[in-house]
């Protein structure tokens, strides 16, 4: 079979099981409400997020030139390393060009084959990528499962090992047992990588902060300044040695152009607004708040609202529905579900429009009413 | 060992072998000569760029604010696509977040345990974990030797085969066979992956192009925005069905927030100066001429010049010496050089003020002299 022949049996075959997906693009002022994105305190539109994000391209260029080890680190990455660690009171960060290559990095440069990663069965993709290509024994355990965890760790006496989880997950937007797991980690010297993906923002400085393990020995973070902080890029937060050892070591920092300028300026803007106005989390918070309880489901500890639905085709006709009404949200379907179920996903962002969210919270009780 | 004492015993290793790595923020205006940067046209800090970007903005916003499949595809996006795929003469484009996702997402897309990588030893660190990644069976053939490719090429009956070059190559600077391989891969069915990271721009739309490759079934290009085009970001351009292929089944695609306004419409910008001046290209190649005649060098195909130096000492006390007069060039030492020649890397910029690049000939002239 020719490389056309398997392109074209691929595409067939996502054809016939209803699952090509398609790219739309969506103009700068959209009349769609979108509740379906990351951008949960509404501050990538943010006036000040904006005009930083243009006044650094006027500044400094288009591009940071380079790789930050050559000639690419900017006094911006600079600042927004040393805000970043201020606001999650961890020793020090390292900015790079995506949350995705932030995890690539921190899991690669500290594990290879004689290495044991443990992570937990809900991980995010780019985690599930790194403990791959890091090519370490892989135990995968039960979603946010203590004991589990403890079983797996019992198996790797002699060998660094690593546990990965999220701060608030993804898909369910519950949140991990953090103060246990690095108790565990801390017992058996594992070193715990949390995501802050979903957490950063919307519990101001993150979970891990919250729960006192900022600067914990055994704890690192990872955090993408696309979703709350409105932007684009990654950083790891953690020891100064390990952000050393991620400058000299890590693959997907060192091979790749520093992030650039405007959503460098537009990510240190965002913290900024966000440090000057704490209350745009609970903004959030309310928000799902009201919308689980208007639809009769339990509130996540995100700004993701799960929506469970009867079946794969009810959540793709639910999501036409509320689009058809102006409502945009998100639909997840095996395989990138868990569980098995089908859901709507559906973000409570601060950054929406109070008449918007009225209408949308209206849109959404009726559209999964009627495809229960 | 705990983990504070294995990442301190690596940083001992490091610094006693006198490989400790520091990054140095610069300053926007900076009064020191860049020539290690890979800013190859100058587009970063082109006034048009730096406005299309501020522009995009304060229209867009700081980020995308979801991965392209949710919400995060702006027109914009579409509109670089069309353009790049234009320019290129490919048939589509698919825009990333950085040249390294691009690698990882057409490799592990295309390839997976059951495939086989024939990749060149000279390969980009990011298709080198790309074919990591990916799991295939990898073998790796000596640099641009088209003889051992073949015979990579005989062990693969029915396997899906992916060959992987970079038009001109990162370190060497020299160009691939690329008319040969694409031959060879025709006749075998492989499909050739040609990494334009170093081509674009500084060979207008690339070697691809250049040798008639554009639209060929068994060749696929991808590309770095980062470079000639002076922003962030990365491309795959191939065939349509292609595309499909990775908006589909890439997870470094799928997984990963779309680029940000502000870039990708620097990348556009950009693509169009570049358009509008096709010779810029011949000024990168007058300037590698010049200063390879007065260094007594080979010029290189691309628009890095590669000084061999005597020892790894040498090159380090001539990069410090440059340095002191105000120029700064790259330095590589062993290990990241694949054939253990030490030497200053020295990009001829377009974007040089005439009076720099001839300051800055002079003083390379004087460190190369005064350090062999
Ligand atoms: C938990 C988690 N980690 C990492 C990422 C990747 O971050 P980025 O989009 O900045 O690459 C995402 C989503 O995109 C995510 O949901
Ligand atoms: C040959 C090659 N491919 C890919 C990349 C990665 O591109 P980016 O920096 O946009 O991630 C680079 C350099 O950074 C490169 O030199």
């Amino acid at each position: 079979m020719t490389w056309s022949e398997w392109l074209a049996e691929e595409a067939a075959a996502r054809e016939e099981a209803g699952l090509t997906r398609r790219l739309s693009p969506r103009p700068a002022v959209d009349p769609i409400i979108d509740l379906a994105g990351n951008d949960y305190l509404g501050l990538s539109r943010h006036p000040e997020v904006r005009q930083a994000a243009a006044d650094a391209a006027l500044t400094w260029g288009g591009g940071a030139g380079a790789s930050r080890l050559v000639s690419g680190t900017l006094e911006l990455h600079a600042e927004l390393e040393a805000e970043l660690a201020d606001y999650l009171g961890q020793p020090s960060a390292l900015v790079l060009s995506s949350g995705y290559a932030a995890n690539l990095a921190v899991v690669t440069a500290l594990a290879d084959r004689t290495a044991h990663v443990v992570s937990d069965a809900h991980i995010h993709a780019s985690l599930v990528d790194a403990a791959r290509l890091s090519r370490a024994r892989l135990t995968v355990t039960p979603h946010s499962d203590v004991e589990a965890v403890r079983e797996a760790l019992e198996t790797s006496s002699g060998d660094r090992t690593l546990v990965l989880a999220e701060s608030v997950y993804s898909v369910l937007g519950d949140a991990a047992p953090l103060t246990e797991l690095a108790e565990l980690c801390a017992s058996y010297d594992a070193l715990l990588v949390v995501d802050e993906a979903h957490g950063l923002g919307v519990h101001g400085p993150g979970l891990v902060t919250g729960a006192g393990l900022a600067g914990h020995p055994n704890v690192v973070v990872t955090a993408t300044l696309s979703k709350s902080l409105g932007s684009q890029g990654g950083a790891v937060l953690g020891p100064a040695r390990l952000r050393e050892h991620l400058v000299n070591r890590a693959r997907p920092f060192i091979f790749d152009t520093a992030l650039a300028p405007a959503p460098t300026a537009a990510a240190l803007a965002a913290l900024r607004v966000l440090r000057a106005r704490p209350g745009l989390s609970g903004t959030v918070h309310d928000r799902v708040r009201t919308l689980a309880d208007a639809l009769g489901v339990v509130a996540p500890d995100g700004a993701v609202l799960s929506i469970p639905m009867p079946s794969p085709q009810a959540a793709v006709a639910a999501q036409a529905a509320a689009l058809a009404e102006g409502v945009r949200v998100g639909c997840f379907r095996p395989p990138s579900v868990p569980d098995g179920v089908s859901r709507l996903r559906v973000t409570a962002s601060a950054g929406t429009a109070e008449p918007d969210w009225d209408r949308a919270v209206e849109v959404l009780v009726a559209v999964t009413k009627e495809h229960q």
